[in-house]
């Protein structure tokens, strides 16, 4: 492994600790829980809390979208597993400010499972949680069955819409729905070109052959839809493109904003090389692209691929989308 | 080659093409000559310009630096290669507000030369053209040649220091000034642990054997000082600190801005785990660090490593970094 790591089994540890020190302007540790990280700002009274919580190794996904306008918490677990309930427990603590939290956060069974408990343990120190679990990635289930599926980059925009939303004051049952809007309105898709590795393994828990590509993998390298040979990237993002739009069916004239995101170990420029195409695509079946994002935005450790996000959008979604936000993950 | 490419000699074409496209907000393409980054508010009448130009392969660096209170224009080279005297001149031609350009660019022989040969088409159109040479790679040469040593991720600092002086109002001496006060304030150091390859050649131009460092590798794979067993994040990341920190020899209770890069397929969290000793050693000598960037801000391709980029701060500079960018490259 040639990597820049310390003890395998405290590559969390070491990751969150240096991310404090570089952003301590923005975050800081949760109180005695050093697998929560706290928004500077938060908790505000009166402001609905809006947290979210993941297995680390998706940096700068989870804990970089801490901050003003975004997350005002996040639990943080360990490479490719959930946080505990505790950690979602002290991150609804940290995020309280007396009216609710609600929890965004991906479709996994470990955070679904954590995530229960918390709010019942919670509940018995009077904080409500509310829940919208993503299901933005379009390969892991049919359309008929789009509650089984994962969350991915989408998340992002959940995160966005939702705390710009709690930030105008908003109730916690117009959060949750801002939120559950915002994701309903998402669809992703991933594409590996090579596998990752959890450094306490020592090597990668799946392959993709030289030569060719991983349509539909998930974030933990979880297997696609099909393995095809590796194709220029213009037909690459074409595919990417025809998935996602053809799951999404949006009307012509809709407006759209897009993320498209490296694993990990893809350079910033291969992702402007798939953008060209992929602008092409979306503009080519009358949509109107608002706002893009390309970068490392949500990976998975050192994966070699890219994803890409469609999001409709409406009026408001485009207004909460506009908000600034202040958090080390984002322009 | 698991990359997303299209045509290996199109690489810069596509990666042009997608950029603009994605930030249309803020960039354009030169008038006639699509290998120029034009931001979107240039030319300011009555504003010293301010220009740079370098190889492609390094994205974000360096078209992701055009924008407002950052860089007018941007000459843009093939991979790894220099951008023609044309590109220079059509940049400084973009640039250009009546009161003169600086061309803020890196010490390689092709960029040396191109610049000068620029510098006289522009003189005979009646642009003058002042530059600074950025050299902050401390490897690349002794301490007793520092006019030797190559540019590399310094010239953030240098971009934004000067940026931000000209949007003041500043004259040419006084932007030309300060951005060599900001580049002779930078140290920087590269650790390779994987190399990267030019699509066209198709396989890596240069080898780092696994298990081993490159201790002061360059942004093209250029030969580090020593070849090293690969140590423990902790250590590299001490041994980064003292070879920049070395060579700096500030006062106690300097104030630094740092930057950790990703090269391109190094992950996020690595970089965080670099930080947290950096931040240890920095603060370990009575520095204290004002402001922090850590990802992938000059990479070199798919190039596996890291550098580190110490400035030290004045009131002046620390009042100039405070100043608010719009660019894609730069939250």
């Amino acid at each position: 492994m040639q990597r820049f790591i310390n003890n395998p089994d405290e590559v969390v540890e070491d990751t969150v600790k240096g991310f404090v020190k570089a952003h301590a302007d923005m975050v800081r540790l949760g109180n005695g829980n050093p697998r929560v990280i706290v928004a500077r700002h938060a908790p505000v009274a009166g402001k609905v809390g809006v947290i979210t919580g993941g297995g680390s190794g998706h940096e700068p996904a989870f804990i970089g979208y801490a901050g003003r306008n975004m997350l005002d918490a996040v639990a943080v677990g360990e490479l490719f597993s959930s946080p505990t309930a505790k950690s979602f427990l002290d991150a609804a603590r940290e995020a309280n400010g007396g009216n609710g939290v609600v929890c965004l956060y991906g479709n996994y069974a470990g955070d679904n499972m954590n995530v229960k408990m918390a709010i019942k343990l919670a509940a018995k120190e009077g904080i409500t949680i509310a829940t919208v679990v993503a299901n933005d990635d379009v390969c892991s289930a049919g359309p008929d069955e789009r509650e089984k599926r994962r969350g991915v980059a989408g998340e992002i925009f959940m995160w966005k819409c939702a705390g710009a939303k709690a930030e105008q004051g908003a109730s916690l049952e117009e959060v949750q729905a801002t939120a559950q809007r915002a994701i309903d309105n998402c669809r992703s898709i991933g594409i590996g070109l090579g596998p990752c590795t959890l450094p306490a393994v020592g090597h990668p828990n799946f392959q993709i052959a030289p030569g060719t590509m991983e349509v539909g993998i998930g974030h933990h390298g979880e297997p696609g839809v099909r393995v095809e040979p590796l194709k220029p990237a213009a037909e690459v993002a074409r595919e990417m493109a025809k998935i996602v739009l053809d799951d999404h069916s949006l009307a012509s004239g809709t407006e759209v904003a897009v993320i498209v995101s490296g694993l990990g170990a893809t350079p910033l420029n291969e992702l402007y090389i798939l953008h060209d195409t992929i602008e092409t695509e979306i503009t080519g079946r009358g949509l109107k692209i608002y706002k893009t994002y390309i970068g490392n935005y949500f990976t998975s450790l050192e994966m070699v691929g890219a994803t890409l996000t469609v999001m409709a959008l409406d009026d408001e979604l485009k207004t909460l989308l506009d908000v600034d936000v202040h958090c080390p993950a984002m322009p």
